[in-house]
């Protein structure tokens, strides 16, 4: 048994680049900190995993996200889907005896290979804390952007899109790069991106941007929106072709929840911008405390 | 006039980073020369143009492509499609008695901006030639593909792709450039990546690149071929279903044109290859020899 029912204990979302951690008391979050220290930044983990018992309390202490994978301190196997609180924390992963990993989530449906990790936390708090139906849409946005049926509260199949990676790319190098620094927000370029997005023809879309610029037709000033909303659009118009939920959930901050909200507005499903961190924090103390 | 009908002529295929060099005589190619002195690696164009004419022959001389933009000699304003022979040769920019460049085309079609350099002169040259039909569609992959709507013998409408730049993205930065770095060929990974581009979902089936490592679904050294055969089947399935015609016509070299017959192919259309170096010939000879 890695936390009992009731006592406090510490929570580390564990990402690529950034981490935050939690110190839960009676069921809530008592503290809470956000720092750089991810898994790349990370080599001796049992050491950054004592630091953080040094600076929190000496309790017992659940990991998840990248800290899991082969990238990071000890490889938590993914759970196929679908996948709630009590088989996640079925499968655990046991450094020692005070301190565990939640695993990952797979899917191959379709034949379709997805993952997960750290996600599928969020994603099953969301349910716990009843801010979202047990049977809902969620889309956490970010630079692989997650959307998650949710069926009896488990996470019944997931698709990941790689939006907010490509927008860096795209801003970063090549072609567009140059016309790409402006502002972003749910302005009228970035509803006619996600309009242009139906056309379902992406990397044609993308070369429009530059083709605007030539034709006079768009200010550089609206390409990086305009860009945006393609992007968001394009991944929201597929999928909204595969659900039936005219409700989406989306765990993020404002300002990317907002962008993803217009967008999916303009494809004529309503939106609700959920804290991601309440359902973190939810979602742990759902998986620690489920252990029988 | 720039060139009488049946003297000789020198034209040159002038790009961004490379450049071709061709002298005409009695309606055929005697010489040509390529070389990386594209628009980008060149300051003074009229020393560029005279130290041609010193290699080739103090001749008349066509020039097309990037060289008629805002990065090349002097801008050859774009021609609005539907353009023809005629249409390009009444609108040459004359940069002196015996020196013009071929201006561009552009559409703003259904409300999408698109233009293009240099394309118009093979596409119109391999009507010219009879390589294809006047009424047909055309493809020339690269960086930027070009599908080019023939009517008539004349550009009717076209659309540009990011397909190659987008591979290019990937395969040097992100999250998945170490997957890319193997062969492509139109093999059998390369071909599951065309059908995985009919579900229209593209920046979600580029992650799929990544779980399919994770849950170990394919080889890395298939990866690179998948990655392409998704790109490019993109771009074939967009354009496959806006078009009537049964047949489509690729200008290109052996490798890229039996990447695109493949896709293409997978998605029920007859693929033929042209070539490309004959159709641009043709073509600047049709446009030099078009004036009244």
């Amino acid at each position: 048994m890695v936390v009992r029912r009731g006592e406090p204990f510490l929570a580390v979302d564990w990402g690529t680049t950034n981490r935050r951690v939690y110190r839960i008391e009676h069921g809530a979050v008592a503290a809470t900190e956000r720092d750089d220290r991810g898994v790349t930044a990370v080599a001796a983990f049992a050491a950054e995993a004592a630091a953080i018992r040094d600076r929190f309390g000496d309790l017992p202490m659940l990991l998840a996200g990248m800290v899991g994978s082969n990238i990071g301190w000890q490889v938590a196997p993914y759970v196929a889907a679908p996948a709630g609180v009590a088989d996640l924390a079925a499968k655990l992963h046991r450094v020692d005896d005070r301190t565990a990993i939640v695993p990952g989530v797979s899917t191959l449906a379709g034949g379709r290979p997805d993952v997960m990790r750290g996600e599928e936390v969020q994603l099953l708090g969301a349910v716990a804390a009843e801010l979202v139906p047990g049977d809902s849409l969620l889309a956490q946005p970010g630079t692989h952007c997650k959307w998650a049926e949710m069926a009896g509260g488990r996470i019944a199949g997931f698709t990941t899109a790689m939006t907010g990676e490509l927008f860096g790319l795209l801003r970063q190098h090549g072609l567009l790069a140059a016309q790409l620094q402006g502002a972003v927000s749910a302005n009228a370029a970035y509803l006619d991106g996600v309009e242009e997005a139906k056309r379902r023809d992406l990397t044609a879309s993308l070369f429009g941007i530059r083709a605007a610029k030539m034709l006079g037709t768009r200010e550089d000033a609206d390409a990086a929106a305009f860009a945006s909303g393609l992007l968001i659009g394009s991944d929201v118009v597929a999928r909204i072709e595969s659900t039936t939920h005219d409700h989406i959930h989306i765990l993020a901050g404002p300002e990317l929840g907002a962008l993803y909200a217009a967008a999916i507005e303009a494809n004529g499903r309503a939106a609700h911008i959920v804290d991601s961190h309440a359902a973190f924090a939810a979602g742990i103390i759902a998986i620690g405390t489920a252990l029988p």
